[in-house]
């Protein structure tokens, strides 16, 4: 089966329309006629080869939703029509210790990614949501119940949501916790949300000035510019958990410097360059960890996902036709969007 | 009252014998005989002035132990004569959260450290083990239940034991876990006997091959030549837990890519010059952390004496007369001693 897809042959071309090859669906899989698909910044790291690993073409995209538009005989929890997402992975081994865990995305013998990892089907490498359709196992696929209007603002909660609400519920965020989440971007607006709606009292950080209106919008019970020395001096010593969603190499201490004993400070972002080496003597004197968390497993996307639907959360996004995404990542180099691309797929079928 | 004691008068000058004048003891207060006192790194760094924090004189110990001489009438804990320890700490608030929850160590008004800490008493801040006494208050003194002929040994459990024994129980050390110590010096060869009594699978790091025997002699299941790369990798994603002892400036990335899934490296050491950065993509992708511990509170360091009594665990020790400290500093800094020293401060009598 071909459908239309946009993707990057090589490092330095853009983006642009291709066709691709879906497997028609075995007796386990989920055939989705994809109608969105978030823009996450790992999409242009791959497309443009920043890091080192990508395999070409490169179609991008690990935020989709859609509808079923076929199952496989063995599949018993979806039916044709029914809206579904997929995240960021497609498959693992499934009988490791984090898979037994039901945490796919820290699988020992390596997580299928939506995108740019190998299997068996033509060519050799997955390819992720910007194209028509999908085909992805009965087990990898979301239930999504929030109301059809607001699908395309759902594309994002599959990685930007997931990748927040994971640390922020596995560190125990809620009522009576004081949490930090550094960054307003794609992440970071997802992360006030989601940890205000837990039940914490929120705290936004951000380098500007003018974003602290925003930061308040998204639910933030207090914003501290970072910048401000004092500002920062004034939460010392205070914050449960910290999670932090900036991937640009930073200063880590003026962060764990806020955590109270037995803190912790997560990073949910790889940095281009080292962050400058932490000072270890911040850990030390209040025992507080510097962590790391990788998207959740598909279990808790579901929770989440449900979570989510409950409360009312989607991201706040800016929707684009297939066409503009070249424009979308340079506008995302330049922090230029509030605070999500999504694209709308049906462009698609003019490309 | 005044006592005899060894200490320094200014960063460059060796220790040498000088009198000091200890309150006499209040309501509250416990005097000890001091017997025998542990030689920990930090005495050097501080009575060198390496941490830019000392306050001259500096008259360094905080593994003390010895008799008791004298009781205030408040005391209710200790008799004359009783055997006890006094570790890092005299003093702290008693009422910050740290503090209620025992944790004295991270008080948030200033823990009062045993020597090098601000106090009323002349001269103003107080004076470490290297003396013929010490007054304490009752709730800083810990009750000894080894054999009278192990007390010299019994010395460095009041650091270097408690500084191992915190964070092994904090993170969950015992049967069926996995967990690695590095570094066999004062607190590293600690690490290893208590992590193999708390009956945790231990394996010891060392960089050099030469250590290998003595690490099991110390009670390592395993042992590690960290410079061996082949040798490390067999072990990747295997450790529940990794207590890293060194403080040198090292390579923390080749450690916490041993970490199994939610393991965490704790450091104990204050680097000198930072660490190179961590690689944050190894705390990411298997959702690890990087911590620090700092001693152990009041009630846990007489649960690690009373733990250490019971599994007959004292540290390796060589003994020395005051009058060889500095010699004892020159090589505690090449690393000359299994695996610490213990003055014997009768010797204080002829200084």
């Amino acid at each position: 089966m071909t459908v239309k897809a946009y993707g990057a042959q090589a490092a330095h071309t853009p983006l642009a329309a291709l066709h691709i090859v879906r497997r028609e669906p075995g007796p386990n899989d989920v055939k989705i006629d994809i109608a969105f698909c978030g823009v996450c910044h790992s999409d242009l790291h791959q497309a443009r080869g920043e890091w080192d690993n990508t395999v070409w073409p490169c179609v991008p995209g690990h935020e989709i939703v859609g509808h079923v538009s076929a199952v496989g005989r063995g599949v018993t929890r979806f039916e044709v029509g029914d809206t579904v997402g997929v995240g960021c992975m497609v498959g693992s081994c499934g009988h490791c210790a984090p898979c037994e865990r039901g945490l796919e995305q820290y699988c020992d013998n390596g997580t299928v990614y939506t995108y740019n990892s190998p299997i068996q089907d033509p060519p050799g490498h997955t390819m992720g949501g910007y194209s028509q359709q999908i085909v992805v196992q009965e087990s990898f696929v979301l239930k999504i119940s929030h109301p059809r209007e607001q699908l395309a603002a759902v594309a994002p909660l599959l990685c930007a949501g997931i990748t927040t609400y994971s640390p922020l519920r596995h560190w125990k965020t809620g009522p009576g916790k004081k949490v930090g989440i550094v960054g307003i971007g794609g992440l970071g607006h997802m992360g006030i949300k989601l940890a205000h709606a837990m039940g914490a009292h929120t705290v936004a950080f951000t380098t500007s000035e003018n974003k602290r209106a925003a930061a308040r919008e998204l639910g933030a019970d207090d914003v501290i510019v970072s910048k401000n020395a004092e500002e920062m001096e004034a939460h010392a010593n205070s914050f449960d958990f910290i999670l932090n969603t900036v991937a640009a190499s930073h200063n880590l201490d003026a962060f764990t410097d806020l955590l109270k004993l037995d803190g912790t400070m997560t990073l949910v972002g790889v940095p281009e360059h080292p962050h400058p080496s932490p000072d270890i003597s911040h850990l030390i004197f209040k025992r507080r960890q510097i962590a790391g968390s990788l998207i959740g497993g598909i279990a808790e996307t579901q929770e989440m996902l449900n979570f989510c639907a409950e409360k009312g959360i989607v991201a706040d996004i800016e929707m684009i036709p297939i066409q503009k995404i070249n424009d979308a990542y340079d506008r995302m180099v330049r922090s230029d969007v509030k605070y999500r691309f999504v694209i709308d797929n049906a462009t698609l079928a003019a490309a």
